[in-house]
């Protein structure tokens, strides 16, 4: 006998694991026939739900579906599409609940960040104000490390080791050079309102002299005369200077270093470029050549060199939302938590959406130093032990041998479209 | 018996695997004491031998010194530094020679691009005319993969294979969320006159419909209007675009789509965002949400996706420049060369050095697509073999363990300083 079946979708900006937290999950509902039915994925996340465009992932065998452990992006399609308040959008939440019914859907996998967390307790709010019997768990994933009752989020870990890894590189290339090329080089990282990232390519360097000489936080406010003064300290001192900064840092007044007057779908002001505006500035200031790097999407998407510890959690959240569904939790996210003592150790425990929703985890002001440009031993110990371990993908003539799923065939529709 | 002694300069922007090139000289010349003696490194290239800043290999173990096989960047220095000719600026060839002259200097190993390869020529036409016995050989090094006489270039290989892998990776990003989010994303390569790094990218797909969908190449003539409607195209047949474009690529009247105004000290114009002028433009006209990514350093620094292939074979034209000294030949360079059949092969054959000195080698027309936007299956035959195999570095604690030598301390000086 089989049980309900299953929706689960990819949400928001997609990192180099994610896939396999679908991976984990999809084994934990096959690993349980009499709980689970069918694992419908949305086609581009929450928008296959509500145009009811589901692929069914019954159609890939195993072997097929090993594949997403170790491929990038989001296999079945995410979006950037945030469902309003219930107040404001009901209908929208009700079309959600009106395909679930269609297709025998009785759990809901949501696997995303902030605003996913928030959505997926607000549709188990509506599904149980209906009557509507559905499980909602969230399955946390986000680059941006800013994720609340978790100790981090599958998805930075890899970022971290990427970002680490091209800041210790491309130091040593500086390095070499500085005596008659490039002083000051800049790499641009995401992080809109957290800085974890741009503290990951702290673990780069041993000593004040190694690069990254320099990082910028969202977290602390940016001045610029003062950053300029600490640059021509570091060609000083060192010949040269590496500055890691995040696109989200602003000034005293709010306004971002590199603000473009738009905004994407969420309402965020959309950032960019805020090497070049830094870069330029050094440039004007201190004569000094320089360079910049802008990583944009490949940090996000490098699953050359992704983490093995973040790789096992993303799986191991995926296979706990599984576990939790089949336990009757309800609005509930897997939440990683380290182990005490020196050596890392992690569990995974059971988190209520409801105190993941809509909070951001910002770095802490004990993990900066005092004068606000590097990590202390304090964000290290956190740090180091998320980019552990190495778990190359297959190569094959010299690719990386990633899986692309034919997702032409989404199941037969039911309902009308939506709107209609 | 000890021979003379050696110097060894590592020239231009470094590469991910110089340092390999540095390991098998040295190597090749510890293997033939009889006829070589101390390997001098030039601190920072050749301006280590102009301000006597010369740097005792032999304090190094080979344990040590196997972790230049592993460590991108200059290990010894390097510098963009480039010698007049032999009528404007006598002095500092004659400088060079003082300096050998001053270390029992007899063999002079030059590791760089075309610019380094013509000033090997002309120290060893003046140390001819002086009578001074001196034995100079050039060791090709460029990501450009730009010089003659050889088949590739070392140093090039591992940037293909970055690029491609960055692509393709990236690729995964934008395709799963372009339903909602962005459409077209740039990439921005180095390459100012030759288009190969571009187009190692082309490596990423295997169809019209896999990224990347345009390249633009420095060798053609950048028509904006037409690239504009061949993004349109892309993001109408396949949901998104992703372009790959060289930072040299130019208009018809010859201006750099990215020229900043400001020289390097070859003289070069120096380009810089590339990416961004192509993304705006994309935004302006076509309305289409854009992301951009600007690699630099990150691309030719990156060791830990190095080619196995390119390790290969820079570490054989550096034991190949060691034995062409002693074997008594002279002005010449190992050249990779190609044997023939459908399995990659390839040899190492001494070139000379005339014959590379200031050529630069460019794209090929028919490695470029009728449209101008592409690779074609006589580029993929040239490219692919080039990226095959992996090498990567050891890790620990989650981070590539890269080599740091201790460079502080210099041989003595016998000289006054250079211009005194």
């Amino acid at each position: 006998m089989s049980g309900r079946n299953v929706f689960y979708a990819q949400s928001g900006g997609v990192t180099s694991v994610i896939n396999a937290s679908a991976w984990g999950l999809i084994q934990g509902c096959r690993a349980r026939p009499d709980t689970f039915g069918k694992v419908y994925a949305g086609r581009e996340g929450i928008l296959g739900a509500l145009d009811e465009n589901l692929i069914d992932t019954s159609l890939f065998s195993d072997d097929t579906l090993e594949g997403l452990v170790w491929t990038p992006g989001g296999a079945f399609g995410s979006c950037r599409y945030k469902l309003k308040g219930l107040e404001q959008n009901r209908t929208e939440y009700e079309r959600l609940i009106e395909v679930f019914d269609a297709h025998e859907i009785g759990y809901f996998f949501y696997n995303g960040g902030n605003d996913s967390m928030d959505t997926a307790h607000k549709v188990s709010l509506l599904a149980s104000e209906l009557g509507y019997p559905l499980t909602c768990i969230g399955i946390p994933k986000t680059i941006d490390n800013d994720l609340a009752a978790t100790d981090n989020c599958p998805g930075f870990g890899s970022v971290a080791k990427y970002i680490a890894t091209s800041t210790a590189e491309a130091g040593f290339d500086i390095a070499s050079m500085c005596g008659s090329s490039t002083k000051v080089f800049v790499m641009e990282v995401m992080g809109r309102h957290a800085g974890w990232i741009a503290a990951a390519a702290g673990l780069a360097s041993e000593q004040a002299s190694q690069p990254p000489h320099i990082i910028l936080f969202p977290e602390l406010t940016f001045d610029a005369d003062d950053f300029l003064n600490e640059v021509d300290r570091c060609v000083d001192e060192y010949g040269y200077c590496v500055v890691v900064a995040s696109e989200g840092i602003a000034y005293e007044d709010g306004s971002f270093v590199a603000e473009t007057g738009t905004k994407d779908a969420f309402g965020h002001a959309q950032l960019g470029g805020v090497a070049p505006a830094l870069a330029h500035m050094v440039g004007e200031r201190t004569g000094h050549k320089y360079h910049y790097a802008i990583a944009d999407y490949l940090q996000r998407s490098a699953r050359h060199i992704s983490a093995k510890t973040d790789l096992d959690q993303a799986i191991a959240v995926g296979e706990a939302a599984a576990h939790y569904a089949a336990q009757g939790m309800q609005a509930v996210m897997p939440a990683i938590i380290r182990g005490e003592g020196d050596t890392y150790t992690w569990t995974i425990e059971p988190a209520d959406l409801a105190d993941v929703a809509n909070h951001e985890k910002f770095m802490p002001r004990d993990f900066i130093t005092e004068n606000g440009y590097g990590i202390t031993d304090a964000a290290r110990d956190y740090l180091a032990p998320l980019i552990e371990g190495e778990c190359f993908p297959p190569f094959k003539r010299g690719m990386p041998e990633y899986l692309r799923l034919d997702l032409s065939r989404c199941i037969e529709k039911k309902l009308a479209p939506r709107g209609q």
